[in-house]
């Protein structure tokens, strides 16, 4: 059997309080892409780890999730977005750091891990390395969209007005859109019974310049080895601070992927972690728990697409 | 009982050659930063994470450390330093990427550590944030050695070379000096019972510009958890692809320490890693294993220290 598990960003608190109108389009984004790839890797024609690499673009290509064009903007309104790949059956792995002009960061992450070495690039250099392996490069503003800017808008007066010093309240949007949510990433398990896993994401409004997330980082949001591939998406220090997609993967030789899903995320929360995971074992058993209100999430097998954003998830 | 322990880098194949003409200054390093910090931790002047951060600071100021001043050049020829550091207790973890300007790179880090969030900051915003937290900042050009640069124009020569194309074999030094070894790293356990890890270092001599190796990363190159503190040192991508330092926790919760380390070797062995790490659990063990020729080390522990380059440790 094969498997693709994509998500798109987990966020909020309280009980689920139903879709936003933009949601559909999210839904509708997933759904076609786990239709279309996950017939693929079922015909044998994509591996897992190109499987994941394309569910990824995928998602970056639509401006509603927080990667690609549609990143969040940074505290001084430039998009700065980072990403990692992962192969289970070798380890080999790939990760860019505040690309600026990259289409597809996911794709210049895969090119890393072909090439084999190094395995993260930092900075204009990763953009340098992806235009050189012939990944589309765009001028800046094109990440940026309409949406993006006024949620900026919003973060900075919220920002400057005096006593909106409790960070994460102010970089949350309270008329229920999702803001700087909606990292994205996917785990695959393919024919010949192999495991990839990668993240994409922007960040999150008014992140400082430089700020690393646990996308980018090998063993936090993202993990691949002979058994499981794990993509990770919230509150990234929490989940670089417990290595979480690492965790998640040495709980699972022991616990199974429920037990092991939920202890990851019991890992997380006490240091302000909040957020979810997608995984995918080498028996096709997958997992998405999420401890946020909503996690975009879908997840084709058996020939069957299932999508969702609150706790249940439909079919498509 | 407290214990520090320290490395300066791992590197070469084969048997142990004896030192260089320049090993007695690095041991020398070693010897004071032991003898003095170990009495201050001994004392309970000094916590574990302030310890590791001292101890860091004292192989950074030693230029013939791969680490702050004395640090190997990119293949532009320049400086670009990496750091991290965990404290057990809490995971509170700090990490910089690609510094140019900062003398202690660990510092910045710990400043990160401190504020709590964010975890990561890459490129001159780490030095940025170093400046405002004054760590003291310098000129680019004073970090570089007429060490390092030799050996980057060797690097240079020898890359340039028709022929040269062994990535590997172009940046040893087969004169038996050590080029682009020598990250150092501090474990530490205080008289509370905590324990603490920190890392840093310039990379390897003609690195890629913006590549990030496993110094920088939590979980990879440092890791410490309520029962133990490692630092990493060695071929970095190896170490990210394994996540060595955290995997070396998993391993010591059911293999004791000895064993723990040598499985993190072997495992990364097998992805082109040779290197070595340090660390301490909470019982006061400590292990210092390296696959490598030599592993510039030390440790102080009982009110005795001992320091060691290649299988033997001698008394101090």
């Amino acid at each position: 059997m094969v498997v693709l598990a994509v998500h798109g960003g987990a966020g909020g608190d309280g009980p689920w309080r139903g879709m936003t109108d933009a949601d559909p389009q999210r839904i509708a984004c997933m759904a076609a892409l786990l239709e279309e790839l996950g017939e693929r890797l079922n015909n044998g024609d994509l591996d897992a780890l190109e499987a994941v690499t394309l569910a990824v673009e995928a998602m970056e290509n639509e401006p509603l999730f927080n990667a690609g064009r549609g990143s969040v903007l940074d505290e001084n309104g430039n998009v700065g977005m980072d990403a990692s790949i992962m192969r289970g059956v070798d380890k080999a792995a790939g990760s860019v750091i505040g690309l600026t002009t990259t289409r597809h960061p996911v794709r210049a992450a895969q090119h890393l891990l072909l090439q084999g070495w190094p395995v993260m690039l930092a900075g204009p250099s990763g953009d340098d390395f992806g235009k050189r392996h012939h990944v589309e490069q765009m001028e800046p503003s094109w990440f940026e969209t309409e949406l993006r800017k006024a949620q900026w808008e919003k973060w900075k007066a919220q920002r400057l007005r005096p006593g909106a010093t409790d960070e994460e309240d102010a970089l949350l949007d309270h008329d229920g859109e999702q803001d700087g949510w909606g990292t994205v990433g996917a785990v695959a398990l393919d024919a010949r019974g192999q495991v990839a896993a990668a993240t994409s994401t922007g960040g999150m409004t008014g992140k400082p310049v430089g700020r690393v997330g646990d996308t980018a980082i090998i063993g936090a949001g993202t993990w691949a080895d002979q058994t499981i591939a794990v993509s990770c998406t919230g509150v990234g220090e929490a989940f670089i601070r417990t290595v979480a997609a690492h965790s998640m993967a040495v709980h699972h030789r022991t616990e199974g992927l429920e037990k092991a899903a939920l202890k990851v995320l019991e890992e997380v929360g006490p240091l302000g972690g909040r957020g979810g995971l997608i995984a995918v074992n080498t028996d096709g058993e997958v997992v998405m728990p999420f401890q946020t209100m909503l996690m975009y999430r879908g997840v084709y097998a058996d020939g069957t697409c299932q999508v969702g954003i609150g706790p249940d998830l439909i079919q498509s």
